[in-house]
């Protein structure tokens, strides 16, 4: 692991999950750029001292010359760092488990792409809402034709926490509006992309262009708050995203809508075990995980049964379970899992997610977006 | 009454609510072109022979020489007819209830505007869901500063008939794709439009901009069947709007969302008796109408006690209460009801709606949208 | 119509109801036992002078009389005048809707039952709960099969207005807990009825024996005001009903859950457009009223398109169209409504329910429950 | 751990929920009566095969011999053996966390408790619906006095997989209805006593008497598998239970509502991120995990942020860390966990259930409910 100290939030939460799944254990890693604070939650940890590292190329340096080297590194470093310490661990042939987004620059994921194409080596973004049961059982659905013809595909993100202002943000929120850490853009590239990077998991179908307006409705914050983004899809689909750090009430406020020419389907992170399934002219149906009616694959899984609430720390270990499958099978890593890994070229498109927005905001017009280099599953 | 004759579905609505108010008398009519039906629908209605009238012209004419005249008509005709029957009974000094839209060009209904502005004569849309008494609560809580600054508004309005397809409609829904009746937009002029003026009357702000993408996801269908606008309001706010024909799982979805700096407002059509407002960080509460909490207004346009259900007709029916103060009041009309009503004005707003999001949608551009001529309440 | 003078909140949603079904009017009536406002409420209500009368027995005799007569009499009194003006109407042959509940006394009860038999007479009891659409899709999907056997019937009925003490009740509450004008027994006469008579209508089944336990929760109040009630039928269920003057935040919180052995049915009176249809280890089915795959009956008495809702006075206007289909009937009124009406026996049952409930709350114990005397539909 | 070996599901939660605490470690157990797969049990734990005993005697003497004894034993064998392995580890003074319910007769509970009581001895049950942060919420609200006088505790928990009948059952369902295994109740011994635990922890209050009703509703059941409870309490509160196996669409239905003179809290296990807070005549509230109006101690044992689900799992390491907590604190642990943990007081109450709620549904009557031998918290 690199990055994850102690008081580090959402390393914890990796940890959790990959607890979870009794499929992974920490045995190295960078901690913090202090090299106190790193052997101080190493051995939190109880991480041997040895492997406990000055900085990501030390570490890269060392287990590839062990034994027992590391299997895969997952990276949590502040996302300005996520590029430097991607490119050392695939250039050292380590597989990469990297939080989202991937980085800021367009240039830096082409980089990391190429590398990891050359070397067919796994590298996995924890785009978490794609490990959600539902949400996979929706794809199954929307892939199997359930909904017919898919017309329209709406995604909302929202979020509340800026809506009080700036004055007042706690440094975990606050560098999300510090161009130099968060990147180009604010809640595009924060969350506006785990929505894009779920409507075309969920439909199979990319994104061609798109026209956005990204603004800033809280006095003070200096990058968009709010965004807004018209889309079309290679597969005829329409689209419409709506992302938001400034929304009260909304917790963790994201939500689909796939609009079908015979069903629509509806999936709310804030209830993620139940999809709502409504026809024309007839009885909605309400799916709920872990029961009959399930996709085989949703089932598979699954680890509670209907009526036993999983949440956020099962999704993650679904990802991280699946990484596990890819890793276990080598080269053949593609081919391991049920559904797509978010791998590099989803973190590419992320970034270009960013690029695209700003560029249309700017020009008050459509614009295209670029299509996926080397086809893969999706 | 002039439409309304036997069969028809939307003017036996609007009788219904005007029984439920027990303040409006049918008592002359015209209820077809064809004189053999309005007669036989007069008379199903108890109206008197010599008051059942072979056109509107013949109606007004005679009406206004009659010791007791008709008070206002109501106006349930095909929309294309709108225009003719407005005029007339305008001219006439009779004022009018006329079902939305006003009319379909911009030049006409500009030209009532004139003719109703210049004898301070009433004319009234009849926008349902602004009687509401849980829309009003709404509005009286977000003009009150209750939501703090007003950020952004939403709303949707799906419907689901064309999902389908065009091959089986009845011809109570297949004019609605012919442009000769309906308009020159589809989905924008009959559905759009209460969502635009929901937003204008629910924050007191203008929309001074806008952009659309006007869209048919339906095979065949010859006009918009879904849009998607984003805009911009004289307040500082910014919105988006949603709507389509082709949304299978919504019988009547329309809903709003409206985003202040302290909290949320959300309100669904098909469970109108609730508000659900979120504060960040704190508990949502969930208004419901007929109680303690609601605003004064609320209480007052509100019939039966919290826990038994109001439903579209008797919305529909607080409109026509509203209508009958403003008839009760004369010259004086503007200023008799607690909201202001849909005039003239906002009739107006509805057809320039369509125009400009043609415009933005052909340019694929931002549009500004007029202005309101003489400022009314708003 | 006898009571329902000027304030007389329920008998004007009586008259809103009849003026929803543009079936009923009202032409002759006692409105009060002060003469002076009888005759105020019958002239706002723009009946004949002539027909305002001072008392039920000079309407009755007056009103056989006219060639004109009414043909029904709707009775709105406090309860404890139901019996007189019942049995002065159906001794003078004119068929009678009374509210509920229909006396306090059994033996009153059989009184009027003898009576209304003898004569074929209709007595009908404006059990509202029993018109809304989806409790009778309910009755249908139960009575054909589709939840399998039925097991188990619960029901509730929770309101909130005793919760703060009796200190501040307004009279039209407040005689509630006067034994000389509510009967022998508190919320099970005035609202544990609604709930066990919507389940026999909903089960076809018949209450055999109960166990019922009746306490004084709010200090001060003179009857019971919380009842629990277990329940036994002759079809093989077993029952649960749970009633209540004094828990906070349920407005009018009737509700039922129907245990069959392939699925379960759930209703609530506050959101009575829809079903809950709940199968075995599968995805749960939300039937909304107006769709296609309503019950054909369902469909016949539901007035407005599904998304448009319909509410508490929609369902007491079905009542009352029963009522006037029932009317037309003339002597075969049994067979003239696609449910059997709420008739002289279950006003009957009514009353027996209050007797009963109090035997067992003395005794401790379960005490059987008398049969229907004559057979008839249910 | 004692119990659980390979294929043993409920086990195998109870190890993931320890996992997500990070404060346990399983070193030493009896996994099966087989040696053989006790032994692959172990060794898939990677536990030392010196610490894989073949039998909880064994276990227990060899344990408390070395220096690195295990601090608590976890017992989740099949029900009927719980007794012996719980009085061999509490005889051997070593603390017992027990999956619920404790044994099944009333004299054996006392056995546990007399040991347990003298030695100052731990023993936990796993009631795990007590660790989910909101019905902690709801119990600080509840004893605050946020609900006024508590008059009224409803709690129901049904189930679905009997319904569809006893012939096609699973292993792990059956013997559910076999009295050896199961205990001398079906429904009330299984989940009953959950839902009567959570009532008493909710309210503070105890049960004083009864009167149950208890039935067979599937053909070939063995045991009861329903059951309506009617309950009153030491605090004055009354309340009523039901509880079944075979109510279709109730995947795992837990619920309460407990009714105070100012407001109703609600709570249901398949939602269990919120509490429904209903005020008379006002605004509901619904509180959300992990925001700033919980009460301080929910916040303490939430561990994602609002928003990111929690569910079954870390409820149950609620209860996990609690157990920690307890055993840190050596002779002290009665007063080192902020909620009354579910100790051999509430296991004998559970059984004490079952042996009551037979007596009265034998004689129809209400049966009195011994109290607490010893106060302890609560």
């Amino acid at each position: 692991m690199v990055g994850g100290g102690q008081g580090a939030y959402f390393a914890s939460l990796h940890r959790a999950a990959m607890r979870l799944t009794n499929r992974f254990e920490i045995v190295a890693g960078v901690f913090s750029s202090s090299r106190q604070k790193s052997q101080d939650a190493g051995q939190a940890l109880g991480i041997a001292g040895e492997r406990v590292y000055p900085s990501a190329a030390a570490m890269a340096a060392a287990e590839v010359e062990r034994k027992d080297s590391i299997d895969a590194v997952v990276i949590v470093t502040p996302n300005h760092l996520h590029f430097e310490a991607c490119r050392i661990f695939l250039e050292a042939g380590i597989p990469v488990i990297c939080d989202k987004p991937l980085v800021h620059q367009v240039e830096d994921a082409e980089t990391l792409r190429r590398i990891a194409e050359e070397r067919n080596l796994f590298l996995a973004l924890t785009y978490t809402y794609l490990g959600y049961p539902m949400v996979r059982d929706a794809r199954d659905r929307i892939l199997a034709g359930e909904l017919g013809e898919i017309r329209f595909l709406y995604a909302e993100y929202l979020l509340e926490w800026l809506a009080p202002g700036v004055a007042d943000l706690s440094d975990s929120l606050a560098w999300r509006g510090d161009p130099a850490k968060a990147g180009p853009t604010g809640v595009v590239g924060d969350i506006g992309t785990h929505a894009f990077i779920l409507l075309e998991f969920l439909s199979g179908q990319r994104c061609t262009q798109l026209s956005a307006k990204l603004s800033t409705r809280v006095p003070g914050w200096r990058l968009d708050d709010n965004c807004v983004v018209q889309l079309e899809f290679n597969g005829g689909a329409e689209g419409l995203l709506w992302a938001s750090f400034a929304a009260p009430g909304h917790r963790n406020g994201l939500r689909f809508k796939v609009v079908g020419s015979q069903a629509t389907l509806e999936w709310s992170q804030e209830s993620p075990e139940v999809l709502h399934f409504a026809p024309t002219n007839g009885a909605e149906r309400i799916y709920r995980r872990g029961q009959s009616d399930n996709e085989a694959q949703t089932l598979a899984c699954s680890s509670l049964p209907a009526g036993c609430s999983e949440g956020y720390l099962e999704a993650l270990a679904v990802l991280y379970a699946d990484f596990a499958d890819a890793l276990s099978a080598g080269n053949e890593w593609r081919n391991a899992t049920a559904v797509p890994l978010p791998d590099v070229h989803e973190g590419l498109r992320g970034v270009e997610l960013s690029r695209v927005c700003l560029q249309s905001n700017q020009s008050r017009s459509w614009v295209e977006f670029p299509p996926v280099r080397t086809p893969t599953a999706g």
